[in-house]
């Protein structure tokens, strides 16, 4: 059964539709993959090991335009953070959970 | 140069931290794919169209746990929102900007 996003939104409590907007509004600090290792003082041969690869395959990686999203999310796992993959409508924020573990 | 997650959290401003503390503890509404498109009352037919695909590949999308981050941005560009890739690590979190466009 169909149902209208407004309506998902009034089934959720008041805190959360605060969060959502919240969410809708705030500026994250946005950074490229390499910058963000950095920023956890790791070194590509330090997520090759964790990830069983070479320097050259993270290096590799670090300048791609797309990927896997598994790829990311382990990526993502060896510097000891969670990927979350969130869809920005108008009217609110999602998380999309197809791609949890 | 490197540069220490906690610098660069200084260097935020003060609504910036606030935002990114708030987005930390929030709790958004996780939704698969295919009730994130019947939420937006669009069919796998309306998406397939606007995809250039045919209604069997959106089904099969759908029903994927992993696939090109590109793939999901289209397919959510085309319900009308915006895909975000977010890491969450306990210091706070970062937009990664790699996939962006």
């Amino acid at each position: 059964m169909a149902k209208k996003f407004a309506e998902l939104q009034a089934r959720m409590s008041p805190e959360s539709r605060a969060d959502a907007e919240q969410l809708l509004q705030q500026h994250l600090k946005e950074m490229p993959l390499h910058e963000l290792r950095k920023a956890q003082e790791l070194s590509q041969e330090t997520l090759a090991k964790a990830l069983h690869v070479n320097q050259a395959a993270i290096s590799k990686m670090e300048r791609r335009t797309d990927m896997y999203i598994s790829t990311l999310r382990n990526y993502i796992r060896a510097m000891g953070g969670e990927l979350e993959i969130i869809a920005t409508f108008p009217e609110g924020q999602v998380k999309i959970e197809n791609f949890a573990k």
